[in-house]
């Protein structure tokens, strides 16, 4: 085999399949597809599914805790867990850029099996396309995914009181690619949150009355309580004392005068319960190895219908805008 | 409205829900994701689905016969046709460059829209991503897709005597994106033969024992035949005078010495049916204005184990191998 991608590799014909064969087909194993099939034949009980998709252009492909692999397993696992249903199956198109180096696109497949295999879910059909160098950025990754709808959300009832919880520290991932990205000389304990969430998700939904949930990946934790308020007859008020933040990322965060709420999460949720639920819903969180650091940090309140406010450490209130354009770039 | 791509629509916060909102759901419309949320719920019935995915990379983007977005509809469309399913829900994952003109992804989308309808599919769940101008190439498109399996195949029980039947004209796709690419003055009626083909692959299947079929794209019909062939105790044998080939096509592979069987097509599927039924198959295609060129062109033999072999018009036969590089990349 060539030890970098040429275009010959998205032809369709030979030179594709050895590389699915050896490549994908080999890493992935028993979490891969079962046939060279363009597609998988599923077996499907009555109910309902749920089907979400993204594409993953993070740079650089590499970062400290994951790569362009980890984030295209979890980012579309965590979607549909936080649509309440459990994930099955995923689909995988690679956009390759002529010149990558066939070294490093097995890392990448080696950490989407890994994941899958944490996230028990099967990658069960692919694709692998290949442009010339200068018109891609060496992998470009999509994953469409399917799961069974099991605990249906209820945002409508919503209610004043209700509590706001995150499943621990906020702001990780973004500045983890921040400061490799900008080669910032900090201290190196800062790295991706990126994780697959399903299994904290089931054991809260088991322990607590969730009505609605959310994991805070582009925008952080503000745009997304944004997305929950808008419009809506209540407002979310957030504690910032109450706020979990690695000692790394408040470092970096007071540093470069950076707010960590508008930064990017790739392994936390966002999770409104009723206010006598909230204890509940965090030991179910905290049996979880990604859940250990959750916390009531806000709820909802009559006050400022729509918004989205920070009571500061300071003792002021602040209200938290929807992130209008991008600090950061091709974060996932 | 900004009149280029930047890299704030692809942040996930305010631009980027403005530009799904005002480009992707308007021009989608009924065809369109009903919500903003991050994955569709869909009403399944017990039984088998099938699952698919492809990634779009043509260039130039748009060319004589359709766009990148026509080609995102459908090939995924007639992958799920081909494997026996009534395609149901696509998801729409793009990447685009920053620069990229809104009023070509506007297009784009409307050809997206056109062809979902026509399809009788809904494009249920979509992201959005952005890279810097030189890091993509306008845009990438992923669709996976979803369909119920209503007519397995049955390639197992294909035997010699059995006959291959092309549902029309060989080799359009690819010889227009060639003649486009390589700035040929070349007439201008060759054009992509991209369409949606699930009617008339339901027509066909309601007329005629298909046991296999498949969509001719990438590599040709001469790789589509190699990879039903390859490993079997029989062969394929290709009767080259009846092959379907358009005037336009037939005088551009003349003129360059390409070889129609190996270009790519985008509304040609490839069906193997029990002789006695090979009439009420084509019968069934011709309802259907893309099978109204439909012909037989061979038949499963028993000579030739394994191999696809051409009977050509000078009288010899000559075995064609599977596609091993590339002489177009970026077909579809």
């Amino acid at each position: 085999m060539n030890e970098k991608i040429i275009l010959g590799h998205g032809s369709g014909g030979r030179m594709t399949r050895d590389l699915v064969r050896d490549v994908f087909c080999r890493h992935l194993g028993d979490f891969g597809p079962q046939s060279m099939d363009d597609g998988a034949v599923l077996p499907c009980e009555k109910g309902e599914l749920v089907f979400t998709t993204d594409s993953y252009v993070v740079s650089p492909l590499e970062f400290p805790g994951g790569d362009i692999g980890t984030l295209a397993v979890c980012g579309t696992v965590n979607d549909l867990a936080v649509m309440g249903a459990r994930p099955l199956w995923l689909s995988l198109g690679v956009i390759l850029e002529a010149g990558l180096e066939i070294d490093a696109l097995e890392r990448i497949v080696k950490s989407i099996a890994a994941k899958a295999r944490e996230a028990g879910v099967k990658i069960v059909c692919g694709d692998t396309k290949v442009v010339e160098k200068g018109k891609g950025d060496g992998i470009f990754i999509n994953t469409a995914g399917i799961g069974v709808l099991e605990h249906p959300l209820t945002p409508e009832t919503i209610e004043p009181g209700d509590q706001i919880i995150v499943s621990g520290t906020v702001g990780d991932h973004g500045m983890a690619l921040l400061t490799l990205r900008k080669g910032f000389p900090l201290k190196s304990d800062l790295k991706s949150d990126c994780a697959p969430l399903n299994g904290m998700i089931s054991q809260c939904l088991d322990e607590a009355g969730v009505k609605w949930m959310r994991d805070a990946t582009r925008g952080g934790v503000a745009t997304i309580l944004n997305e929950l308020s808008e419009g809506r007859p209540w407002g979310v008020l957030l504690e910032e004392n109450d706020i979990p933040l690695s000692d790394a990322v408040a470092g970096v965060s007071e540093l470069l005068g950076l707010d960590p709420l508008y930064s990017a999460n790739e392994g936390k949720v966002i999770f409104v319960v009723p206010r006598h639920q909230a204890e509940n819903a965090l030991k179910g969180l905290k049996k979880s190895a990604y859940g250990k650091k959750a916390a009531v940090i806000g709820l909802i309140v009559d006050d400022f219908p729509g918004k989205t406010v920070l009571h500061t450490q300071m003792g002021t209130l602040r209200t938290l805008g929807i992130l209008a354009s991008d600090p950061l770039p091709r974060i996932c």
